[in-house]
């Protein structure tokens, strides 16, 4: 099954990290995020609203710290280095808002050949892809992934 | 939902690790993995013939390292600090066979403070405590979480 | 004593990274870097032309792959994850050409709060200060650190 | 250069880990350890008696947290997976005293090939051999590296 990972922060981004869960879900694309809250918590609630499914990866060692829409928890324990498994466990990756969290797992995406789109308005980063809306980034995403 | 960990290795222990599996799925936990061979595979193919779930928590930066038997893939990138994940991320712990690595994880998950049950024979461990069967193994970690 | 990562990439940069590691060295910093070639060499080397001392962590699992001018070597064993190790040693952070990784060094960098200074050309980052001349890079980095 | 890694833990064992990191020193090996108390500060400090060189390879995301005899403070940021940077930076391991945490790094230490000698009293690891002295670890470590 296709797994993205939606990425960023920000509570500015909620609803359209909700949409692009939904739309991943309906899509039958398993959410992966980063399972703690703001943009994390959007998108797998949109996810969940799809009656899809969602994978945390949390930066923790336990996981409770989950938020309550992630039907599957990791925890990792490695603090921000499990930004790495975020993007590494997506077969393309969606970034919504964020800042330098986010920055560093763009980064990561495309050391490891993953696609990445940002969604408007986001981070300005040279040779990353921007969707104007969630349904563009979406389609984008699950099309790098075919 | 309750999430265990079945940790090992060696080819030998793969009908036990199987009926673990089985076990956890009957009973309704999601068996998490490190997602490989051997046990890992064996404790995933148990889990899925029984109907349940299952969680690969991989070394390397790609999904396609995952057994068959994987439902849910997390791609950690960080080699064997990994381990630290696959125990983190269960509610307790079974071991099935195992060495130098399964000793790692068995240290990771008392300092987490998850419940650990040898499956023997395998690793001889003070202050671990043992079961003898795999419904044994199954019942005292699940016991161990309620 | 400052200890002062300098991250990047690219076999063009390795003039201007060995200057960096050179006037580092000269100014009693130790050089942090990520251990490997071009940037991270030339970094290490130039410090080791004047004198100074210099630490390089490595992705890997063995020392064995460190460059001929790392004086300390730490094997992480945990893949790109240590470029969050290599940003969070320094007290400060040069970032000399690079790509993907560095920007995920230098997203970290900012997590962690630590300064980031850019050495043209380089990457363009939003919020983060550049330099014009290694010798000006160097002197924006001690003095955030004092 | 030589890097040995001393683990291990509780107070207890103070005088004999600062014993070890003094012979060390005296032999010309640099210590490695994990940078915060007890086996970890008195190791560090032992070496430093002899006027030799410490490294510390820390869990958290800051140098501030290094006992006061490291020279080389390594912030990996990744927590006990940490573990697994403090073996692989050791050409050989002495553990002293120790418990969960100390048992995942004798763990990882095996599964990457390391020499691992445990001194006595110390933890009970079928495999793994012992030392009575300090003296007797440091010759085995030494050995086994050249």
């Amino acid at each position: 099954m296709t797994q993205i990972s939606v990425i960023g922060s920000g509570s500015d981004h909620a609803v359209r990290a909700e949409e692009v869960g939904l739309l991943l879900a309906e899509r039958g694309a398993t959410v992966v995020c980063g399972g703690l809250g703001e943009v994390m918590a959007a998108a797998a609630r949109g996810a969940k609203s799809a009656g899809g499914t969602t994978i945390g990866i949390l930066p923790g060692e336990s996981r409770a710290e989950a938020n309550e829409w992630i039907d599957h928890a990791v925890a990792t324990g490695v603090g921000h280095a499990r930004n790495l498994a975020v993007v590494a466990s997506g077969d393309a990756v969606i970034a919504v808002g964020g800042r330098w969290g986010t920055l560093a797992e763009i980064g990561f995406a495309r050391v490891l050949g993953r696609y990445v789109v940002i969604l408007e308005p986001g981070l300005e980063i040279e040779d990353v892809p921007r969707a104007s809306t969630p349904a563009e980034a979406v389609e984008l995403a699950l099309a790098a992934v075919r």
